[in-house]
């Protein structure tokens, strides 16, 4: 396959999910239309959808039907969105600029930040509980289990809470792999997982070949966005550059250095390569997604 | 039935929501300690517990298992301390008082706070989802996304969405009311509707009984809430007394005055036990917890 099937590829799932959040997410006229409306603002327009590119390559491997991926890949975005409202909150990280627009308290107010991040969290739950996921509604029913330990204070909210306690500390290298594995990698094998658990297949081995995979991308996602925020500047990012250092917050290039972070970024994407060397050529666009992470030219 | 059996009832009830919330919270020593240590402590050892003894009661009208209904009384008293959590952060309610205690803000800190009512409403949906509800998993299903429903920005969420957009205005009783519907009523709604949906009767017009005796219940709770709010002191209510006024919210004390609140609770008493009257013996519980709620001595 080229890069630029890739590439179609890419955007084709960028702009279904786009459809299908639009039409999860209530109109911004229907009361109460000013929580409505950030909400709106808040998911749509912007963001790589890597959890939904996630959710949709799994599923290739899965032969998941489409429509089924899209209430997913609805879910973890939206489980993604509402954890970076909350975060950028002045409370949390205390930031004005998200995927190049003001984040939501600076564009609304921070009570309404507050309730958009918590109503777009149930909102996940709704569209996995709703949708037809699995012929099996006990399948479904543990779909729902696996986002919220993601989800939660032992996966990503956790994550954000071990974080938080580290700031201005010093950490080593092994705490900060556990910080993100729960902050950024829980959801992100959740996606990986409930993209598969959308096909008919479920069989132990896939997903644990599945499973190991999210885990390496998950930080290979992490030790790159690390990279990212030490050398480019605030326009390229479309999130405030730099912040990690001004926030004296430790990271795989703070603790690394450059060199060897990259280093690193090239062993993770490696590992999360050979995880899925047993599922053969179904798992081409998982691998191309990977070395696309690396590259991060979304 | 004697009131003191009621009592012994509630009581029972009130003990067994207490244990069962326990056990489903994460330990306070698991990682990441504090955010756990937060979590208990906003949701164990103290509440009245009046949504977990609607589920209950409500429960007993179609004979559903007390486990089933140990789940459900958990999943929505999570939801609530959530929301009370939040509601009291400094950008909402900006309350120091709860439930006699120092609110979690207060407690421990902001972001604490934040990502302890995130974690706990996630927690809400992980326990829907991993408890046996119903012999049909699509029922379980459907629970859940009721749930959601209730919760989110068409329900609770969006209550106080309306609630903070109604601060220093004067507005109509019908739209006091629309307010109270979503943020206090649904979920209470939901509370009997979960509790009913646990029995093996699926009956509509059980339900549709049930959902009337819910929607006058959600709303006499308020108005007592509010006469409680304008006529006690501090140290009775276990919160901050007098707040309404102090913030110059629309209540129904302020809108009709305290003699006209009054009847209208003995109105929605009335309505709410005529709701029950095709139910029979099954519902006293429910009446006499209807009763109880006017009388506000937990």
């Amino acid at each position: 396959m080229t890069e630029s099937d890739y590439g179609a590829w890419m955007r084709a799932i960028q702009l279904r999910t786009e459809q299908a959040l639009a039409n999860c997410l209530p109109e911004s006229g229907i009361v109460p239309e000013r929580l409505h409306e950030a909400m709106r603002y808040a998911v749509l327009g912007g963001g790589k959808r890597v959890r939904a590119l996630l959710a949709h390559a799994a599923g290739l491997v899965t032969a998941a039907p489409a429509e089924r991926l899209d209430a997913v890949a609805c879910a973890v975005e939206l489980i993604h969105a509402y954890s970076l409202i909350h975060d950028d909150m002045p409370c949390m990280d205390d930031d004005v600029l998200r995927r190049g627009k003001p984040t939501v308290h600076v564009q609304y107010d921070e009570a309404t930040a507050l309730l958009a991040g918590d109503a777009i969290q149930t909102l996940a739950f709704q569209v996995l509980a709703e949708s037809p996921l699995d012929a099996a509604p006990a399948n479904q029913l543990a779909m729902i289990g696996l986002l919220a330990r993601a989800a939660g204070s032992r996966g990503m909210a956790g994550g954000q809470a071990i974080d938080l306690a580290a700031v201005g500390k010093s950490i080593s290298l092994p705490e900060l792999e556990v910080m993100h594995l729960h902050k950024t990698g829980a959801l992100i094998r959740a996606s990986v997982l409930l993209g598969a658990r959308c096909g008919s297949a479920h069989d132990a081995s896939v997903l644990e070949s599945l499973d190991a995979f999210g885990k390496k991308v998950g930080l290979l996602f992490q030790v790159v966005d690390d990279i990212l925020d030490a050398q480019s500047d605030t326009a390229t990012l479309g999130k405030t550059a730099g912040k990690d250092a001004e926030h004296n917050k430790p990271t795989y290039v703070s603790l690394l250095g450059m060199t060897d972070a990259r280093d690193m970024a090239e062993n993770l994407l490696a590992d999360a390569l050979d995880a899925l060397r047993p599922l053969g050529a179904a798992a081409s666009r998982l691998a191309e997604l990977a070395e696309f992470i690396v590259q991060r030219r979304f």
